[in-house]
């Protein structure tokens, strides 16, 4: 069976991959084997795809992609405890030393040694079948299907925004940027709390969706509307409790304190390549609490209980799936960016 | 017009009250004046008028019942400038001293100075009109309506002990106890970010409101049921991560420890009259965080905007409405505590 | 009686100012009346005399100088209860309105509304007598002396910092700047529980004189020394957990995240006139949180206690005394920066 | 060469121990071998001795007394990379499962499956050698003592406890109990940033010891004086910010709330056989916040620094020092409980 290998920058195959064997197919005592079948298209898959490297990981050698995933345990390594096979399953891509002093201290999402799926020189798993630990691979309840467990990955982004805003209920938010990881991170804010949230960005048709979400987002399109001003006049002058940065823009993350509130916190999710303007006065006489969160730590499971319960519904984000065989152009399409898209799926055959 | 009076214990009476006027009547630079509209009986005016007292406090004059209310603002004083004749408000009970070292702080709910509404010497306010500060009165948005408004006070000790949690999305919780202090904890546990709630009681009845609410909540009946097996099945031999008691049950509190995960949180709400028996070790080995709880204190804009936004649904709760002539009947029926009603509310007339 | 006035840009004289009587000497219930005894020279009351100007804040018309005092209290209102005539105190010199809803939630430092000494147009406390509030008036045990209790202003901006980093016992920590509140910062960080202070500067002179205030302060004298490797070395490779940016400088605050651990946290507590360069990406792979503070808030009945019970010796920071007589000349050498002062105090006549 | 083995209760030999080779003395990769150089006699040793069991761990085979050790380094794993042969260190004695989940979430202390020395059917380090992991095991710098390393476990006890508590500096604390853990704690408190303690006892030698600590400890022998009384008195009626339990006894632990100041926390260190007596009406007005606390976790290189820079100085505690080939006599004397004692120490040949 085949893979989608990353030959280099601009050429993707469809291929056998016999090399993956020797190196990560080796089911330890703790390991699960898993029969992927669904893989969402991260915009980092792209831009590995389009550009050959983010910062400084550089796509060298032919790299599997992918590490959205959901798939089925086939196998169980000796003292597997807590799956089974057949189990259902969500995977956390990355993977720490537990030995480390970071993951000792709880926050493995900063150890420097972390194995990630799908960055060099680590593959991604648009392929048959991977080896997990158990202790990062999530049993799906019934109610939770494969498409929405492979959502649990860009989900768990937002979910950590959320968290780590430290969200009171009844809390007013404001999320900059409706792009994938925008529109997680305001389910998410209105799941942990959040009475509503003001969406902004330039693309309408972004914001159409993201309004369509939940009728507690608000959306605002800045190249027509003040949203600072929109903020203070609906909380009295006040602002807004969180701020949360997802458009990765330095433009906008030059603004984040205008809207918040005296003693309110700024959350940046958007990776930014270069240094920032950071408005410190500002910053002081609001005397804002700024979190700068990495990826995500410990949210999987609850992922998965919101998805179940009901708590956010996350299945309007997928805009389009795609056969495995198609998967070539599958990431043609989702480099094309097509504006009425959120999350692209690929379904593995079964 | 006349005011509902508790002249004694077991004596109520719809009387004018004319010696009001000398003493809560005056306006200051800093108040309003509301006109009531929607009044909720609570437990503690009853327990007043079945038993003449809640601990230290006697009724030894006449007193007003009622502090769960909603009108409209009829009267502005000179420096008022956030709110305006003709708004529909809710009102915050209890009033601190605001140069108090704890209101100074910032938990101003546990002022020993604070004038509490209906609790001896102050008066409630099943009245025509009343007087309260700018900064304790709510504006309700449109579509937010007065029974709804009446409905923050009993509300805001749910989202309080909510929010003392720290609730984290995706948290399971359980809420030990189905009376109106239980379901408001449970609605604002699952406002909060809780993922599941379960709801423990004996009266089947409490539980099947309780299950009405939110598929998320979980009934679960103790006279058959085995809370802490049920919890611990759901959760892996985990646990809860957050506990609220709301029983006032000394004998549900011996035990809020054992459906807790490991770092879990306790939450003490029911007020217990007596001592109660805390298991210590049990206590220890989860490294429980245990936060006790006294009414609520910046909560009431929190409720307000999340009953506009749709993030708690609170109608469920009101199960009977009494006008205003008919409120030393409705008192009676509080009194014999109907096991299909929840919270009673009087109208006013207008 | 004379004052000390800033006519206006480089312009002082010490003279009678009777307009103030009109002004701020009226003691309401709840104030007490206070001889100033000391009051200590401000970088902010230099920047008035010799710009005429902090940002937003100009000298339009005389203004009396002076924030940093202690005295006696020489009457007392009504309804004062906690101070006495003859009681020694030290002054928090700003005053917010207790019912603005950031004095409501506990951070009144962030009140718009607040009435600070010496920042136009409040008048300072370069005076015999003024009248504050008993809330804001702390008083000072036996063995604290009006000298200390004029230190306790600028330490507090040292507390607060070292409070809102919630410093954990054993912390190690960086304090970017030996100007007076980088002092008073690793002064404080060292009673919060840092187990080691790294303070680093350009002026050598500033550096001994942190060296020699306690053997857990290390300097690093960065013209010279490279302060990440340092830190970096001594902490095998982990970093620093909390890093305090005192110097106001952009170039500093630009590299505030290198020395940093991962989950470590920025306090930025110098003023920034523009916006500065934020290195995103350095703070996001270490998760760090950023606290930008205000002045202080609830830290001055905690720093007499502090300076009472030993656990911070100010003393060694106050380098110069003047008798009021003097008062000109000691703005003038202040305004020279000698660079083996550090505070200089006015003694005036009682 | 000998361990000093509890055959059974009431039984102590110094004898040869060949079984644990075959047990506990194999190298890992990531393990380092350590010759015992200074081993602490801790309250739970002697109860083994005295009783045979603590709680659920019962001795059943002969198993060898100790846990709180330092020594030296003499033969590392080939995956060590922070410590060397000859490195002076101190070891954290419980052992998690790194995998486990409490250990991912970073609160391995309450991992069920920790492996702890001198708890059945772990043995102990009153032996010549052991083996440890590396991530235990925490290098001693020059400046500090066998003597002090092998003081850091149950120093960590009372850090731990501080840093539980959220100590803000210049916060009043009382610490109940002034037997070794009261000790530890006091010291960890005022290290954390209390401004002052008040240590409370029935032991009048106790509380001498605990005075001399420290010039801000404040001793109060309830069997005369009026804790609660003297606290609220030099607080003017606020109470202290934090009380921690250091007694174990039932009677003292029903008391933790009175001396508590509103929004205070208290902190359970002592271990309760049984359920105690709770006030939760004393703990609801004071939204107290109760902090149970179990072993440590993450503080050892805290309390190595700490110990390094001067910031707590332990040596004052430990009374008295036995050669190796006197253990069970010093056992003997420890059983005795003698007042003028705190911490008894065994130097094993070198």
């Amino acid at each position: 069976m085949k893979s989608l290998v990353l030959e280099k920058k601009d050429d993707l195959s469809l291929r056998d991959f016999p090399e993956i064997d020797r190196q990560e197919e080796i089911l330890g005592p703790r390991d699960v084997r898993i029969k992927l079948h669904t893989v969402g298209i991260c915009g980092s898959d792209v831009h590995y795809y389009t550009h050959g490297r983010i910062g400084p990981f550089v796509i060298e050698e032919p790299m599997i992609l992918g590490h959205e995933g959901a798939g089925t345990v086939i196998e169980t390594g000796a003292e597997v405890t807590g799956l089974s096979i057949g189990d259902r399953v969500c995977m956390e891509p990355g993977v720490p030393d537990p030995n480390s002093r970071a993951a000792r201290l709880g926050i493995y999402n900063v150890d420097p040694a972390v194995r990630f799926w799908a960055t060099p020189p680590v593959h991604g798993i648009l392929r048959p079948t991977c080896v997990h630990p158990e202790a990062f691979t999530f049993k799906l309840p019934d109610n939770v299907s494969f498409a929405e467990g492979a959502m649990v990955e860009p989900l768990a982004v937002g979910v950590h925004a959320a968290t780590k805003a430290r969200v009171k209920p009844g809390d007013i938010g404001v999320v900059m940027g409706a792009g994938p990881i925008g529109l997680v991170t305001a389910l998410s804010a209105l799941a942990a709390g959040c009475a509503r949230i003001y969406v902004s960005d330039l693309a309408e048709k972004k914001l159409e969706i993201a309004q369509s979400l939940n009728p507690a987002i608000i959306p605002v399109n800045i190249a027509n509307d003040d949203l600072v001003a929109r903020v203070m006049k609906d909380t009295d002058g006040w602002g807004a409790d969180v701020v949360w940065e997802a458009t990765g823009s330095p433009k906008a993350a030059a603004t984040v304190f205008e809207p918040l509130a005296p003693g309110g916190c700024v959350v940046m999710i958007g990776g930014q390549a270069e240094p920032i303007s950071y408005d410190a006065g500002a910053a002081m006489i609001r005397e804002a609490r700024v979190e700068n969160i990495f990826r995500y730590a410990h949210v999987f499971p609850r992922c998965v209980a919101m998805l179940s319960s009901g708590a956010i519904d996350i299945k309007p984000l997928i805009t389009r799936t795609f056969d495995f065989g198609d998967s070539v152009e599958a990431f043609e399409v989702a480099a094309s960016a097509p504006p009425a898209d959120v999350k692209m799926q690929i379904i593995l055959p079964q």
